[in-house]
């Protein structure tokens, strides 16, 4: 990671240094956005996208909504030239007609967003301002139309062909430290002495996407523990006095956290990929290694066990069977699985693999899935066809004993929930 | 530049390891294609794209021509739809008639260079495919717009900001100075060792742009030789025995040489970042560093005097006061100066600022422009001025010694070229 | 840093990967010593290096302190030897006869360290030898003289030449900042918080010496502050508060704290080359600092009044006065100054250059110099002379405005301290 | 290896940037060399080492002989101090006296190049003085005994410990790769058409061993060629137009050539590490590899025959039995083989393996041995046993075959060679 940052650093060095030569300009926003969008000189192009990024920058809330709004009705496409054009381009299709086609049909904000990244450095800069501009479109219908805009721009940027792949270890620069502190979403990180027991073991691995123009900014990141068998709970994972096992014993690759860092990059996915190419490096590097799981929470477990009108949390082993019954068998109306975490692992062309009970047993832990976790099995000779089979048809792939299990938790189900938890 | 070889490496070696995995596919590319559109799945989309591009490369020109006239037909717009689309959008502006359309707007052939570049390392096989289409295209008007496609991914992958100024020196890697040797178009460099003389002194520099997905292969480059006042011919440049000045003496610096490496990215244009990015880092780096001049060929100067009727070489006064009027006098149709080379420089910002004679005496010096050479000058003040009022008023900058000689070549041709010839 | 600590990662490599293949082996460790020391191949060489060197680690205080005492034992010249190949040399100078001196003056303890040294990575295990091996001379004179030996070598190995200055800053490696937390030795850093102050901020800088065989030891630190104008307290320095001033205002490099990291390296000095390597550098990087101060302590200032009958701390104007006798005129036998940190930065050619009261009001800067602290002035133009003065007439150099204060000071002292303190 | 310079480029640079500074010093060199003895600080000690160093650069042959005489005799130790300090030091061993002991013995020249080591970039230009020291040596005999001193520190300094092994390959430095096309010593590359024959192809390995302050210059490089089977020829090896092989067919790699590149370390052996660092690092890159030989010239073959009474070229059946004899049976009077190039890999722990007739037809191979060569096999489980068995019984191991090829070999031999020849 560090020779990224270094490498790179030349991007950032330059945007950092042009900085202090650059006066604010007074003019209201528009009319810069439209001196850029018109403007054909890199030198004065690079100077404004500079200005509206620095003043975006500077706005509060109001200012920021007032802006998109600007972007959403004023730099939106115009309807009358996209048919004419269109119809220029049937009758007589040319290079000419084609290009005048393809300007006509992208709004004005799309170039725009493009010349703002011009400038070095700018990409994270457009990405904070995509994070803000979802936050509104929660509120504003009208705006998350040109959410689609920096989406399809976003996807081009950062093309799975553009990101590295870095490990994050005890050696790795503490800027970027403090960020996976700050990032982890999934098994709470307080401060630095969990972070070195998550990272400096050598039976413990983290591996983060990185995108050249953004040296400074992990995307996404997984956590790994390298254990003798599988894990069956978060405690035994994250255990302060836990011992380090040695490499030689390790057989099997725990993914037990994974976590986005950037909202601004929301929609654009990099988690399928990230597991992926862990999994290959991993096997690579150390070829004991023959199972590769994640230890993944449940989140919508309680929430619709409550709605099947489980009022308590059952016991043990009906857990278990509810547990998998609800990762196998419930379904959205499209048909695919309930559980947005499941929906990831098995659209990845994963498959359940085991289900543990107690295995959370954090406040969050408890209160989403009464501490029950999953293990979504990563085989590389079938995660192509898992991933295909329940693309195509929905299918969930599962061990034969999950898959005992969903059936048991089907049969409780079947019956008055009310008289089973009574009856035990 | 060794650095980013290295770094970025783990893109190219994962896509180097994952291709023996992979079997050939026999299907007919279109089906191929048509999978790759139509599937969303991440594992089987890299295989689908990595045979794509494999068979691409085994395909002779023929077999590449149907290729791209398939992508032309078969993968164009839906006119009605984009109509249909276009119009639910206006009666119902949503995210979800602003996503129709975009969807019909852009044809499937986006989308499918889009996901061939998911492969890691497919950036430079793109390009080489796009330089295949620009061939094609020549005598085929119904293959020029497709170029479109992927020029507007291109300018968003190659945007400024993605890229890397690295200097090229006596040590980096010799995988990067063939490409050097091999690219170099102005002034031809025919050995290792007439590279080491361009490159070894401590008086001279190159630097070149990188991507950071295409890391062996520079996109630009630019040689610099650091003088002592300001050179006058190419062959003093370029001289196998000349003395290397101390770096404490130069005041000047002389780019004599910038070549574009990727026919694959015609008119995604870096050029005028290049000079500005190493104008500003010699600047930093050599604050002794006072002047900033190009020696620049003059490719149109004896074509157009023989269209005025001058059938040989004037004599060198005339010559030097006929090649100030050519650069700053003679216009295309559009008003600009109807020579390339200053249309360039002039729309970087660049003034035009001393006119040589006898500065390239090689065959193709003498053949273009009677070895008549030009300085460009960049003043770092000046260049945002310059580069408006040319873009404005198509207003050329010149030095006043310029000016005054193409006053003088002017006067010249207002009379009888024929006559002035015999009179000199 | 992180380039050095990846790149001699080969080196740490080879030492990991080899060190599973051996076995313990069971026999006395002299024996082990003997056959290094005889054996002239380097594989076995190599296992019966790598072999003691665990074997030692693995040791108790006494085990070691044997260890030690067999060296100097056993292991010392033959004093017959060398008087006979001296007489030889003496009487027949020839390459032989000199090569039979050498081997014959040098003892057999050098040799094995130098062969012990042949195992990657075992410069950093030589290092804690020797630092055992201080510890123990402490109480054992016998021991003193074989550290004489340990010293010559690692002065070779140390030199000047083959160290590698690096910034440490918040984009160093973790394991690499941890220990700038544990080795600090002047002004505490307590936890990861204040480190970050110590380093994040533009204005604090940081740098180390490594070796390029101990690529994740610092071997000495200094922390630097940039400020406007000379800081007269280290509270101000390290104020949570503090607003960090912009790069263009600083005119001041303050060395407010250095700090020798490794114990094993007593003796062999870096301190002064540290400080005038980092002058250099920052004056390159930062053109407008003009002034390079440390701020220190003043160790011995409190027991020297004591000795003068002070028994109290004196009124701040008198503090001061006393200070600047002290450090200026207060000798030791051999005319050097008495106090250590004087003699440190005058014998590195800094001058003395303020004097400020109430400047460390930490327990232990009240309790060593009732928190005075004094500014040490390295001007690159002055430090070779005033070196050489200090070090041929032992010529304190000072500020007029400090040689003011200790005259003043030095006429309170000639009077009856206990009157001047009762008059006060 | 780029990595290697960059990094440690820091000292280079220090070691440029502060030449300028210094004036060229007119007083006698030893007047230079006294003070800087004597002198104990560090700037002054710097100045005065580069100024040594420069002068030393600028001397012609006879100078340097001077200067190299004035070491000898003035800088030699004083044998009356030396038996003082003894003598006190066995009556009294203290610290103290251990201390002078030391001092009185090192003679002052040793003192003197540890201190122009100082100078940043200074170790290359010592190695580059002891090559001159190596050449004067040679004629006289006086000056044979202060080698001993250059090569006591040399040993120090480049300790195995410290090297760093890099492979060389057609991404490295132009700077790097010229010079193994200068230091190249077997067989011969004459352009770097050549080089990339050695270096681009898949099946072509070369790594070289580095020091950290000459990061520009190797110390020794071997190159490996990847073979399937052992190559029976260098022709072979080294065809233009030979195919390069899949990597995963490879199971054998063929040592080529091994060359010393820094005439001044003469005598401070590398190349046993670096075959045995090699083998190792392969091994574990390609995990196929089964089969570790070098293709080893047989320099004193043809020599031998000669002194037998071969006035020609053997037939080939018969030279084959005679070189085996040659390799295993005939030895010096020390019992070591006679064939110094078996004498480095048999004292390696390798053993001989093959020998083949018609193996390199340049005109060096004939001569030297009518164009037979060896292969030596590195088998890193009999290294160690083969290595204590030629060091203590002089036991050269070698294969069944090529035992019995010998045996053939010295029958014949044991018979009147003339009359063999004739009747062959």
């Amino acid at each position: 990671m560090s020779l990224l940052a270094d490498l790179l650093a030349t991007v950032f060095e330059r945007a950092t240094k042009s900085k202090p030569a650059q006066k604010w300009d007074e003019s209201p926003i528009r009319e810069l956005v439209a001196e850029l969008i018109s403007n054909s000189g890199e030198v004065r192009g690079m100077v404004l996208a500079r200005q509206i990024l620095d003043r975006y920058d500077a706005m509060d809330d109001d200012q920021k909504r007032d802006f998109f709004t600007f972007l959403a009705s004023d730099m939106d496409i115009d309807a009358q030239a996209v048919r004419n054009c269109l119809t220029e381009y049937e009758q007589t299709p040319s290079k000419a007609t084609y290009r005048a086609f393809m300007d006509a049909t992208e709004p004005g904000r799309q170039e725009l967003v493009r010349r703002l990244n011009q400038v070095p450095g700018a990409t994270g800069n457009l990405v904070a301002m995509r994070s803000d501009l979802l936050k509104f479109a929660r509120d504003d219908a009208s705006l998350a139309a040109i959410d689609l805009d920096f989406r399809h721009l976003f996807a081009s940027w950062f093309n799975r062909g553009f990101l590295v792949l870095r490990p994050i270890n005890w050696e790795s620069p503490a800027h970027i430290l403090e960020k996976i502190i700050a990032y982890e979403a999934v098994h709470a990180i307080d401060n630095w002495e969990e972070l070195r027991l998550r990272l400096q073991p050598s039976d413990r691995r983290c591996f983060a996407f990185f995108h050249p123009t953004m040296a400074d900014e992990p995307l996404i990141f997984v956590e790994v523990a390298l254990t003798r068998g599988k894990s069956s709970s978060i405690q035994q994972i994250l255990a302060d006095d836990r011992e380090t096992i040695d490499m030689g014993e390790a057989n099997t690759a725990v993914f037990y956290s994974i976590s986005n860092c950037q909202t601004g990059l929301a929609g654009i996915s990099f988690g399928n990929s990230l597991i992926k190419q862990v999994v290959q490096d991993l096997s690579h590097e150390l070829p004991e290694l023959s199972t590769f799981v994640t230890l993944s929470p449940i989140p919508g477990l309680v929430q619709n066990l409550r709605a099947q009108g489980w009022t308590d949390k059952p016991e043990q082993t009906t857990l278990g069977q509810l547990a998998a019954h609800y990762l196998i068998d419930i379904k959205r109306d499209d048909g695919m699985p309930i559980d947005p975490v499941a929906r990831f692992h098995l659209g990845n062309g994963a498959m359940v693999h085991a289900v543990h009970t107690d295995a959370d047993l954090s406040a969050n832990g408890l209160s989403q899935s009464y501490g029950t976790m999953v293990n979504y099995l990563y085989d590389l000779s079938a995660i192509s066809q898992n991933h295909e089979e329940f693309g195509a048809g929905k299918i969930v792939a599962a061990s034969p004993e999950v898959k005992a299990l969903a059936r048991l938790g089907a049969n409780i189900v079947s019956k008055d929930p009310g008289y089973v938890q009574s009856a035990i």
